[in-house]
Formats: structure tokens, C-alpha cells, sequence
């Protein structure tokens, strides 16, 4: 997912980078299985809920921009990482929950990887920078929408804390410094360290998107008549 | 998504009809954005569905032609209509929910534009006939599709009254004139009026499509004993 | 969509080929429209879902390996296939219901023949064959999860008894003797009636995959606490 980053890299930078990226894969997949075994999910449903809350993002921008076969279809090593992280999960849940801190670190900086990368590819694809950047945050985003709609839940994105933002923040950078054709990696860094901090802050200091009012309580039936206040 | 009817029409003709494919998108916008309003989604979970409800249908049909990356995604105007059309409903809900007539009535026709272009542009990329006239109706009903499963919710176009039932007979007719050769642009406009008829005239006359009969009721466990009759 | 196994057989095994691929689709169309007749789902929806049960598996791998349209798009006859089996239902539904041992044994005989057949393109495409095997798998189940979602279930694939799996070992048999080099009609055979035979065991004997325990039953709200033991 990187090819395009690493071709103005050194070798060192190249295999960096490659494994930061497979560490965000593994990350989304601990995220897509803890949610399966929550849910009572059998093991080969916590294998699915791993590579699908790891690659979906992925896999859709490429598609979106015709790069098919999608780079977590055609390498094995996605798959391979993937299915690690879900059987890890499957057998070790109870202590992985208790790292919940440093595993909500690992999303973050998963997430921070996988928005650039995406924006990159989408520009290296010829894409608008406005979609580019769209498209780099649906690669940060997109696992998590697919492992929540298979879990038949309303996608946390949609109601969490700022999450969705730091993503668009990060793949704004990357397409911002194309268009002032600023040296790549050092504004994919940039682009990263932002969505990175952005999604630190938001958990440590509990921000919130605000929600819009609602005047005819009549139309919501899932009791948010005392949540009106909330925002 | 009309560059392809344009081609034979003036210049006039391809204004009027870019307006009326961007009224759509706003109107099937407009949609994603007050139903996530209702369910106390926060501010970008409005605009994701916003931008969802206005261009799946596009999208997915683009996909399955091999057009990548789909007009939506491309052209920045779909995605600044959705966003527009997403703040609007966030800042002025109550205002719009007291104009849901004429919003229905945007809506069928933005039904009936969509299921038109989506006809014709299968028709060009060579696809048969009838599947031309399925992708018609799916560029006209997969928005509000996307839509209801990110809600969580059984999309309401299998349950609501006459609707992709609309959306199929006008894609029918733009495939019909393309078989007998006549002019394109009539031929869109009337399959476009007799979608709109049929979804106005549905919602004037509380048509509804028959639902099977069911005899083993310890098979359906919500409640439908009562509805029984409703066919 | 088994254009590719018929390149080397006869006539006779082509026609053959091709009536049981369409005999999967009609099983899994049957599959599709039981489940929304079942949640009441009006004459359209059931149409949709025996469509989308029939095809969705085999229309994401055409996509994910770039074959597009994809063969249930550009061939009417899948279409036709799923409609018929739709009307069935809709009109006979009690009488399949009596017929439910049948139909299990033809979605396994549908089973067998979508993964083989998709392991097949996909190793025709250029996938890698771990990817291969997956892609098969995928075809085969691919349709019941679509057609839980728009159901607005957890796919049952994650819950039930042995069914992807008997999927994966069917394809990964077929992967397998591509490289070996072994004839492709043979091996193909061999996939579909390991997939048939394990998936009919699995339904005999009552096979199931294990589920992680859970110990902090807090995060657990749905009642699994007395299920726990039915590991």
C-alpha cells in the first residue's frame, strides 16, 4: 500500500514503512476480532471480522480508483497478519482487553497511516485533492464501518469521538503539500503526526461532535428526550 | 452523470439537465441527512450520510460497468451538493421536516432523473438490455439502500409503497426507445414523467405491493399476526 | 461463469456444467426470497433478495479481480434464474417450507459449485493462490451475507455450523491442484464433493466451530452469560 510512498525513499525508509503499515493492519484486525468474540462470534467469524475491519478501507479506495485487483486481495501477507491478530484475539481476549490503552495507541497510529497512504495512492490515481483527501479518510475509516455493519450495529464512526476528523485532517496535509509540491515524505509525516495527535487528544480530553437539536421528540423512539442536553 | 444524454442535446438542454442531476443529489441528500438527524448521529455521521444517500446508486453502478473512478467520485460538485445539502438539515432541521410534501415531491423526482441517466449510461458502456434497465433502477434506489443498512435499519424501499417499482418502468422506457432507435432525449424525458407519475400517484393513493401470505406464524417473531390482513 | 472450467471439456460436460451453476443460482435465490417472505418483506424485496442471495458472492469477486461487468450483470440468464426462484417462493411458500431437508442438500450442491467455480477465476486472473482460495470461499458465501445485511441480521455464516469452512477446504483443493498441475476437471470435482460432503456431515452431525470464552461478562448485554457453556 506504500509502493507509492517508498519511491523517493532509501531502503531503510521503504522497509519502515511497510512495517508500520502491516502493524495498522494488525492493529484493525485486534479491533475487528475483540468485536466478533464480544459479540459471540465462532472462530471462523472472528477470522472474517479481522480481515474485514483491517482491509475494507483499502480494498474500497482501490476499487473507487480502479486499482484492481485491491492490494490486500492480490498480497497474502494482509490475509496473513490478519488472521494472526483474530487468533491472538480468539485465544488471548482476556489479556488483550486488559491492554485496551496501548491497543486504542495502536489504533490511532494505524489510523494515521492508513489516511495518508490512502490520499497518496488516490493522487498518484489522478483523483480531485478534495476527493484524494475523501479517499484517504474512507481508508482509515472504512474497516470499522464494515465490521460494524456485519456486527449489525450503527457504525461507531458516526457516533464516536473525533475519529472520522483526524483522519480527514491527516489526508488534507498529504493532498495540501502535493499541491504545493513539497517534498512527499516528509509531509506524509506531517500529514500522520496530525491525525495521530488529533485522535490522542480526543480520547484524553473526551471531545465530542455536536449533535443537532431535535424539537418534535415525537420522530426519535429510542429515548433521547434526556439526552437532549448532551450536546 | 448526463454527459452522456448531452451529447445530442444544446447547450441549454445539458445546463438545464447538469441542474436537475445536482437537484437530485441534493434532494436524495437532503434524505440521508435528516435520517441521521433523527438518530441523534453526530455532524459528520450527517454528512457520511448525506453523501451516501445522494450518490451509492451511482457509485455501485458505475463499479459494476468498469466506469472508474465513478462520476461521484471524480467530480468534486457531487460531494460540495452533499455537504450542502447535509448542513442545511443539521442547522435548519425543524424547518425542513415541516416541508416534507414538497421534499416527497423532490425526491420522486430526483428518483426519476437518476433511474433515467443510470439506464442510458449502462445502455453506452454495452450492457444487454434488461440488465441496463436493473442498473437504471438500482442508480435510483441504491442511495436510499446504503443509507438504511448504515442506520442499522431493514431498507425502507422493501417494505415502502410503490417505489423501485417507479424506478424500474422509467429505465424500461429509456431501454425501449434505445431498442426501436428513437431519439434519446424524448425518450429519457418520458421515461422520467412516467417514474414521477407513478411515485407521485403511489403516494397520493397509498399503493402498496403484495406481501406473501404466511401460514406458519411461529416463524415470524415480530408481531405480524396482527398485519396479517394487510395485504 | 464456468466459461473458463468448460475450455477444456466436451459439449456434453459444458451443458452440464452450466445447468448446475444455474441450479445454485436458483437454490441460493430460493434462500434469499424464504428469508424475506419470512420477515414480510413486500413482492419487490423478496425479488431483490433472491437476486442479491444469488449473485452477490460471485458480482465482488468479478469486481475484486477486476472482471467487470461482472458475469450475473452481463448474462440475463442469472437474473432470470433468480426472479423465477423468487415468484416461486413468493407463491408457494408453504410447500417449500415442507420441502426444507431438499433444499438444504441443494445449497450444499450450490455451495460446491460456487466456490470451485470462483477458486478457478480467480487463479485465471493471476491471484495469488492463498487469495484464490479465499476469493472461492467468498463466492460461495458472499450471497448469504448480503442478503443478512439487507436483512438487518448478523450473517448467519458467522454463527452457524460448518459452512465457509466446507467452502475454503472445496476451493483450497481446487487451488491446490493447479499447483500441482493436475487436470482441471478432475480437481474440480474433487473441491465441489469434499465442499458437498463436509457440508452435509456438518448439517447430519450437528458440527460446530468453537466460540472464545469470555470472562468479564459485562461487556456482554445480550445474555450470553447462560450460553456459556455451550461451547
Amino acid at each position: 500500500m506504500f509502493a507509492v510512498l517508498s519511491l523517493d525513499m532509501g531502503a531503510a525508509m521503504k522497509t519502515l514503512v511497510l512495517t508500520l503499515d502491516l502493524i495498522g493492519t494488525f492493529v484493525f484486525a485486534l479491533s475487528g476480532a475483540a468485536a466478533g468474540v464480544r459479540r459471540r462470534v465462532d472462530i471462523f467469524g472472528v477470522l472474517v471480522l479481522s480481515f474485514v475491519a483491517a482491509t475494507s478501507g483499502g480494498i474500497v479506495r482501490d476499487l473507487l480508483i480502479g486499482a484492481t485487483p485491491p492490494a490486500a486481495i492480490s498480497d497474502w501477507r494482509y490475509l496473513g497478519v490478519s488472521l494472526l491478530a483474530g487468533l491472538t484475539i480468539f485465544f488471548w481476549h482476556p489479556t488483550v482487553e486488559r491492554l485496551r490503552t496501548p491497543v486504542q495507541v495502536f489504533d490511532a497510529a494505524g489510523l494515521a497511516l492508513f489516511c495518508v497512504a490512502g490520499a497518496q495512492k488516490a493522487l498518484v490515481f489522478g483523483l480531485e485533492p478534495e476527493m484524494a483527501a475523501l479517499l484517504g479518510m474512507l481508508t482509515g475509516i472504512g474497516g470499522g464501518i464494515a465490521r460494524d455493519v456485519l456486527l449489525n450495529e450503527v457504525p461507531s464512526v458516526m457516533r464516536a469521538d473525533v475519529y472520522a476528523v483526524a483522519a480527514l485532517a491527516g489526508a488534507t496535509v498529504v493532498v495540501a503539500g502535493d499541491a504545493l509540491s513539497l517534498p512527499t515524505a516528509p509531509v506524509a509525516c506531517a500529514g500522520a503526526a496530525l491525525c495521530f495527535g488529533l485522535r490522542m487528544a480526543a480520547l484524553r480530553y473526551d471531545w465530542q461532535l455536536p449533535v443537532a437539536p431535535i424539537q418534535d421528540a415525537g420522530e426519535a423512539n429510542d429515548g433521547t428526550a434526556d439526552r437532549r442536553d448532551s450536546r
